[in-house]
């Protein structure tokens, strides 16, 4: 038993996400380092931040840890790589590179049997014009890599649009279009597997958007109980077949034809961030263990319970604070729209159900977004 | 509405209280530095230390926050006069002052009709002899400031002992005599009350000790349902005569004529550390959001629970943490006989009961103390 068994973990990426890693780390003696452009960001509360932008620091960054992760998906692979001349990185760097491209994710999709709406490869303005004709309008198109929060996205609704959607995305030369899927809603799965192949999966989350951006999220996902074993057989086929290690998330369509897959993201997600309070264990203290090597925690649900992302300005935090049940979590974050500051967890007391919680929240947040219905 | 609404509070002591302090306070926007004997302690991944043994060390510490208080209930009164010609310090420092003093201490209680052990002020050993005499054997005697933990403290249990007490302890000049209470067992309350007066206390908590240490805390504790508001009012009774803002903790004595106050500590305390998990709002959480104005959380119970220290040594961590329902939080301190270096949560899981999560840690702890009975 060595003394005071404290191991360093480098982050790549230094958001929220760094930041609630961190925080369930600590309790374990495990402290982290991040790596990340310009060092004003919302893990610097937790350790030191090595710049990115500088010549040298990714170096210094490799010597601060024993070993490496990621919070950030568009993780440089060039990065990625010179580290894994020295050290470990979980999760491993294949599932990084799929995820990182569209294309790549649906093929690994169709690899493992795990159903996706029809897809086209398309790299010219020809192909994207042949794609609305076979798959029909409207038409999804994005680019393969480098989108997220709804950028990079263009819907194709008449034919009249595929130049413009052409003009729009095809400097990314790679894009992929996707047939619309008439979704009923979304729902995300997160798993986490364990350096010894364990396997672990918490309930199934309804996940509700606003102009592109995760609004809020309500766990268990409502009539989810036929859905969650086969969301479970899907990632748990994605886990092994990457020999993954750490936290996985899936997201899915709910359709009448059953459940698609739209994206993965190696990495905790925000619609995981209920399992703070909501979980025996969360997603991002079962991250840091799995990336430890540390036996997984458990995954089971304490109490149904629902998550609102706080989004380009502060609440007033005293009126948020006053609602027995709503868990604040600020991210230290300088306001600007559209910008993720913090989320609230409501979990309902002997005072306060959900719904009167999640009314009264929809009340004090400046920007409700969908909240509000 | 402020663009970041980030405030910083500075802490009197760096140890595991304000390592937890300062874990709490950063998901509400709060920052923390301290103040503390040698920079290497428990809070240092958490902020700033200040170390209290260079010169103009307290200037910075108090240059460094914007709002003060302490986890550590021996800080210099001295250096708290420094700061108060400045900036705020919550709790106020007569509390400071009052628990430092176990004649002081006494004395509120009985000011304020909180029953205790009838006890004498000690300055020499013809003073003691004659407490012997008339409050009978044994004689419970301590050094009037300065000892914790079991420390500073001499059971008299014949006359013979009464010069060796003296000889161990008359150094200190100011000692108090208590007459030995046969009581029952031990309970805590804690109680949190804000900068508007109001005051939220948390469910009794029934504490077991080994050779003077906390070994391990039961909540609720057993049988308690009538001692609740008995203590719960001892407790107000203190806070609003103190004018206090803060977590305060109430150690109580349940013997066959009731509860005898033992002693307060002005601060988060060892055995209110099971409400991280436990409660819907944290002794450490609530003692930010009292010290910053902010509102007071819901101090209702979650699940019944138990908290286990570790001292001396550190358990394997994987066997810990293989135990669903167990929440394990290290402090990142070196091993040295007799110290805390953590503590364990146990909470019952739909696979663990509260009996079966105890067994089973008490087989893993390398110094199980009182746990195994």
């Amino acid at each position: 038993m060595s003394k005071v068994q404290v191991e360093n973990i480098g982050i790549f990426g230094g958001g929220q996400l760094g930041r609630m890693l961190a925080q369930a780390a600590l309790p374990l003696n495990l402290t982290c380092t991040f790596f990340e452009a310009g060092i004003d960001c919302p893990s610097k509360d937790l350790g030191a931040v090595f710049d990115s932008t500088q010549a040298n620091a990714l170096q210094d960054f490799i010597d601060s840890a024993d070993v490496f992760t990621l919070e950030f998906e568009n993780t440089s692979l060039t990065d990625a790589d010179a580290l894994l001349t020295q050290k470990a990185l979980y999760p491993p760097r294949v599932a990084l590179a799929t995820a990182q491209n569209r294309l790549s994710e649906k093929a690994l999709f169709d690899q493992l049997a795990i159903p996706v709406a029809p897809y086209q490869r398309v790299e010219s303005e020809a192909d994207l014009r042949q794609a609305a004709v076979s798959m029909g309008l409207p038409l999804v198109v994005k680019t393969a890599s480098g989108g997220y929060d709804g950028k990079g996205q263009f819907v194709v609704r008449e034919e009249a649009q595929v130049s413009q959607a052409w003009q729009e995305l095809g400097a990314a030369k790679l894009l992929i279009a996707e047939a619309f899927v008439p979704f009923v809603r979304e729902v995300s799965i997160i798993a986490v597997r364990g350096q010894d192949g364990e396997v672990r999966t918490w309930p199934l989350t309804e996940n509700h958007h606003h102009h592109g951006i995760l609004s809020h999220s309500i766990v268990p996902a409502p009539n989810s109980t036929d859905l969650q074993p086969i969301a479970q057989d899907y990632i748990t086929r994605l886990l092994n077949h990457l020999n993954y290690v750490g936290v996985l998330t899936l997201e899915l369509f709910v359709t009448p034809e059953g459940l698609f897959a739209n994206e993965m993201a190696p990495r905790v997600h925000n619609s995981g961030h209920w399992s703070i309070e909501g979980a025996v264990c969360s997603q991002f203290e079962n991250h840091m263990r799995a990336v430890a090597g540390l036996p997984l925690g458990s995954t089971e649900l304490i109490s149904p319970c629902m998550m609102v992302n706080i989004i380009g300005q502060h609440p007033a935090r005293d009126a948020v604070l006053k609602l027995a049940g709503a868990h604040l979590h600020f991210y230290g974050k300088e306001e600007r729209v559209g910008r993720k500051l913090g989320h609230v967890t409501l979990i309902p007391t002997q005072g306060n159900t959900l719904e009167a919680l999640s009314s009264a929240l929809a009340d004090i947040l400046p920007e409700p977004l969908a909240l509000k219905g």
